[in-house]
């Protein structure tokens, strides 16, 4: 049997999602508690792997086992019986044996939360991204609508990223203000490391007036890091959801 | 000079709010932080005292100093520079000299949260009460209307409470549901020790059918603690603002 998870997760606790020797992740426990729920130590496939500090409403992961006596609709209930309150399985199904989490996506949604108040709201210190300076929102938009489509995003790609294929396909990204808090949802088939974060960085830049909206299109032609923006904080990217075909 | 500063926090680490000896709450660390600012020992006045675990967005506090060289703009950054993270100064204004943050108090907003998935969301598990079984919304609405108005709450009051008039007028409770979460908006003039969340126990017990609306009625007619449903969880409510004349 094939099983699939819906996950979520705050990422504020744990070093990075993937799995190390030694240090505490969201993987790794997840592992634990899966391995836990079954007595047997089970391979798990991640749909994606984020940063450190980055969280997470709709990660998905996968694992193969035997035969099981428990009832796919009280998993979720019976996984996060071992796992603390800042990992919860949000959903579980039966899919098919060649459904793979990672392999299988057909795009990503990832959304970016500024708290764009004068002051930091406590209540979402540990989840978003104060940035207490005006930004013009519309200038942002105009420097995003230049990375929409298919482009080489090696500009945007984090220094010590070993991919060599760096051209990605943005489909959309929208930005909306409310109570003052930005949120910006990107996706797209797959994405690099950190380029979300990045994006984000340079495009702040522009909405703070530093540099026009056309700059996006410069750092996105120019092909190194060293001309986008600084990396957005993880706190404040959250992966929301993985498509598959015909939803997993 | 008569200062209120306007307070965010997350309740989840503090002994309650109320400065308490040897215990860590909220109050104590925020007198702390304002004493730190000016050097002097101040005494501070506070709008609400929540109870341990709850959340506030809209806390106000006042404070008299004789002089200080701080500009009142750049005030909450100071203050919160000695504060941790989940306190937060969001907002500060001379105010007059007369103004007490508890007695000058019009009204008082409250919101409580409930997590209505099947399985709670981890991002949301420190500041929402999880409730998985399915609710009638309306019968909630229908079982708080009949405590909109003044009434006499003995019945939805805690039961160590020591407060000789437990009449209260409540101007409105609103209810939304929004992605799976309940969000249920009370506002009145001032609330009886964990009146929010015995309304929300016992309104919970109507939405979830082993009580008819009207029973919220009855248990306000009785006028003993005992009839009413159960306390809702601290981390689901949130102190949202308090109104003061002319604004605070």
């Amino acid at each position: 049997m094939n099983i699939a998870l819906q996950i979520s997760y705050h990422g504020g606790r744990y070093h990075g999602y993937q799995i190390q020797p030694n240090l505490v992740t969201v993987e790794g426990t997840l592992k634990h508690a899966i391995d836990r729920t079954f007595l047997e130590d089970i391979k798990i496939f991640s749909g994606g792997r984020t940063d450190r500090g980055v969280h997470a409403q709709g990660q998905v992961v996968n694992f193969h086992i035997e035969d099981t006596t428990i009832d796919i609709g009280n998993l979720p209930k019976v996984i996060n019986y071992h796992l603390p309150p800042d990992i919860s399985v949000i959903g579980a199904k039966y899919v098919d044996e060649d459904f793979h989490a990672r392999f299988s996506a057909q795009g990503k949604w990832y959304r970016y939360m500024i708290d764009h108040h004068k002051y930091p709201n406590a209540l979402f210190s540990d989840r978003s991204f104060h940035f207490p300076y005006p930004l013009n929102l519309q200038a942002m938009e105009e420097a995003f609508s230049y990375v929409i489509g298919e482009h080489d995003f090696k500009s945007f790609m984090g220094r010590h990223a070993v991919v060599k294929d760096t051209i990605r396909r943005i489909d959309s990204i929208e930005l909306k203000e409310q109570d003052n808090f930005i949120f910006i949802d990107f996706k797209a088939k797959s994405f690099l490391k950190n380029m979300v974060r990045i994006l984000v960085g340079t495009a702040v830049e522009v909405g703070r007036g530093y540099k026009e909206p056309y700059y996006m299109k410069e750092v996105l032609e120019y092909g190194h890091r060293k001309v986008a923006g600084p990396t957005a904080p993880a706190e404040g990217l959250y992966l929301m959801e993985i498509y598959y075909e015909g939803k997993a």
